[in-house]
């Protein structure tokens, strides 16, 4: 069994790294709160006899020797970036649980057959920079290296000089054929396990996920004397579309979701009827064909509210993540873990978009969730109890020793 | 007469400093470019022998010495800030055109009975800080010189910091009874004048405006798994909002007015339900009896909305600039200078606020508006005729020979 006070230790002084007032964490990815964040993590590591590379996305693997170094090795980890308004456990817990996996082997003086790599992947919450897991999807080769350097945040930074800036553009080739699994501890983010009061969720999936901005442009003019019949308004054109698109939840029932996470103006300014808004609309679905129709409703709201607008209207997709279906041998290692060690536990489809979505492209992979307060996420009240993170950290090291020896 | 080409010069001059690809002009106010149109316009005003006086809230006064400098004053002027995405007329034409009359003065060699003073006032724009037309509105004692101060733009910097940070926190003391009539020369920014083939607007009033902010209070969450009946969602609270807002233009007629420059939601981020959101509002209407009435109808479109939604929505009142009707004899003034010239002209009561509204509670005052292309204005592409330029400020020259006497 893991330590778990030294693992809810390290998780609450890695979370004073971007700590916010209202007891979240800000520590946007390739920040200097990440910066600090990753070296406390390496200190960590290399504490342990870990050696550290980084690659040129950033992403960071700590490797624990096994016996053989040259058996296709285990990979765990998940993400230290957090959201502008993030929580202590979002993508941090499952870096820290990787990392209690290999300091209880180094405990017990068990070395492992193989090495067990532990990751922290680059930009998962995809909250400064599009799209999100945009680190392990270029490890898994989704996305190529020179489309993640160009992908800017808001004050016009690209990933590439922002990598630079905190000088984590690393130059170690890891390629995914020296793994041979891969495992991710993580908070649900959703409501189901704290509703079933079960501890362990084995995932079995993740939903698919669209994104896209919608781009309406008019005609920039004065708020007082221009008549309203002059208007060619972006922002007219706002309350028609969302109506429209919101009927997506009725349309397709419960397990569809719409998110829109902002509407941007420009010039933005009180008085000042818009040149241009743009809406960001993320949508999601575990059964990939209804998500193609969702994508078809969606374009069809938009090209019918073009043809009666004055404004035009385009959609442009950035980002399309299909419905994933995890490794049996894996999915069955997490089960067999949890019944060992007696959790409450539920087979589940994950809602949230992880890195083991990219990872499971080129690796076996599957993940083990664990409630959190009222299913709250990307939030700063945020909360998992600390039994659970306990319960989910062993189920990872059983788990984990499991497929060691596959 | 003036000399058309030497203000005509001077306008593509100062369009410069800030000047846009676009042909338009980002001059904000109290930014570095507009510290260097302040300080051109400073060089050029003392040329003619003027003296400068700042006050306290950045106001600029150049004054050409008339004979007796114990009488009151003319006041003309208009501002040299403008919009992010503004033209080359909105405001400066109003200031160079007041400096125009004082350097024909001084070619004729003619020494006016009483000084003539020449103002730019700071932020007349509304566009960095709230409200529009704070300078004069601290001049006129509108607002309190600590409620400027206080004001922030959206990087959270106070006005009374960008006054300092170039320069311009002036220790002058000026009065509204050292002036006698104050005239203001702008574009109209809206159709009227180049749909009638009129050169020249006689301003007799403004319409008036008020400015909300509308807040929505929600609950920030994960946009994949949180169900859609767990969300308390600002954004979905959107098009019902704007769909009844919009309702304005059909239940108070063509006169009414109603712009929704942005909307602000936080932490903005593509998977994540927002917090909350706000929405600038902007009403007008030249009858303030009806803008009252559209004031109740909002107030009614909040309160019915909150109620029935899962957000909570609060109404804030940011600004209330109340229509205005401008003195007799200066409307008067203007009349009889288009007259005498045998410019075409007509009434015109103003879309736009102006420093003109404020200056007018303290000082009889009245406008001047010239045709701009298309009507269009807080926009790069706002444009004047150069000939029609010049007859505004021989309208403004005249007038001002004629009140002088008065
Ligand atoms: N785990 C998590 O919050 N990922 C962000 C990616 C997404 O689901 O939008
Ligand atoms: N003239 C002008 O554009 N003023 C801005 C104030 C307003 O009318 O909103």
């Amino acid at each position: 069994k893991i330590n778990g006070d030294r693992l809810w230790d390290r998780l609450m002084e890695i979370a004073q790294i971007g700590g916010t007032p209202n007891g979240g964490v800000c520590r946007l990815t390739l920040s200097e709160e990440d910066k600090k964040g990753r070296l406390l993590f390496e200190d960590w590591c290399k504490g342990l006899g870990c050696s550290i590379r980084v690659d040129a996305m950033g992403n960071l693997f700590a490797t624990y020797p096994g016996k053989d170094p040259y058996l296709p090795t285990l990979l765990l980890g998940s993400h230290l970036d957090s959201q502008p308004t993030g929580g202590k456990y979002d993508g941090v817990m499952g870096v820290l649980a990787g990392l209690e996996v290999i300091h209880t082997l180094h405990d017990q003086n068990y070395v492992p057959d193989r090495n067990i790599v532990v990751a922290s992947w680059t930009n998962e919450e995809g909250a400064r920079f599009t799209p999100a897991m945009i680190g392990s999807g270029v490890f898994s080769e989704t996305f190529s290296l020179d489309y993640a350097y160009q992908q800017k945040d808001k004050e016009g930074i690209t990933l590439h000089d922002a990598l630079n800036s905190i000088g984590y553009k690393g130059t170690d080739s890891v390629k995914p054929n020296e793994f041979q699994y891969a495992l991710e501890l993580h908070i649900e983010q959703g409501p189901i396990l704290e509703r079933e009061e079960k501890q362990i969720g084995i995932v079995t999936g993740v939903q698919g996920i669209r994104w896209y901005d919608i781009h309406i442009s008019g005609k920039e003019c004065h708020a007082g004397p221009t008549p309203m019949d002059y208007r060619i308004d972006p922002m007219q054109s706002v309350p028609l579309l969302l109506t429209e698109l919101y009927k997506i939840s009725e349309v397709f029932g419960e397990d569809a979701r719409i998110t829109i996470g902002y509407i941007d103006a420009s010039p933005a300014v009180k008085n000042t009827v818009p040149e241009k808004a743009s809406i960001s609309l993320d949508i999601r679905h575990p059964n990939e064909d209804q998500l193609t129709k969702m994508h078809e409703f969606v374009l069809s709201v938009i090209q019918t509210i073009d043809k009666e607008s004055k404004s035009s209207i385009e959609l442009e997709e950035i980002w399309h993540s299909e419905s994933v279906v995890f490794d049996d041998n894996c999915v069955h290692a997490v089960q067999q873990a949890s019944e060992t060690l007696g959790y409450p536990h539920r087979r589940i489809i994950s809602g949230a978009g992880h890195d083991s979505v990219y990872t499971s492209k080129v690796i076996p992979t599957s993940m083990i969730f664990i409630p959190c307060k009222d299913g709250l996420s990307h939030n700063e009240l945020e909360s998992a109890k600390k039994e659970d993170v306990i319960a989910g950290t062993n189920v990872l090291l059983h788990a984990s020793l499991q497929l060691q020896h596959k």
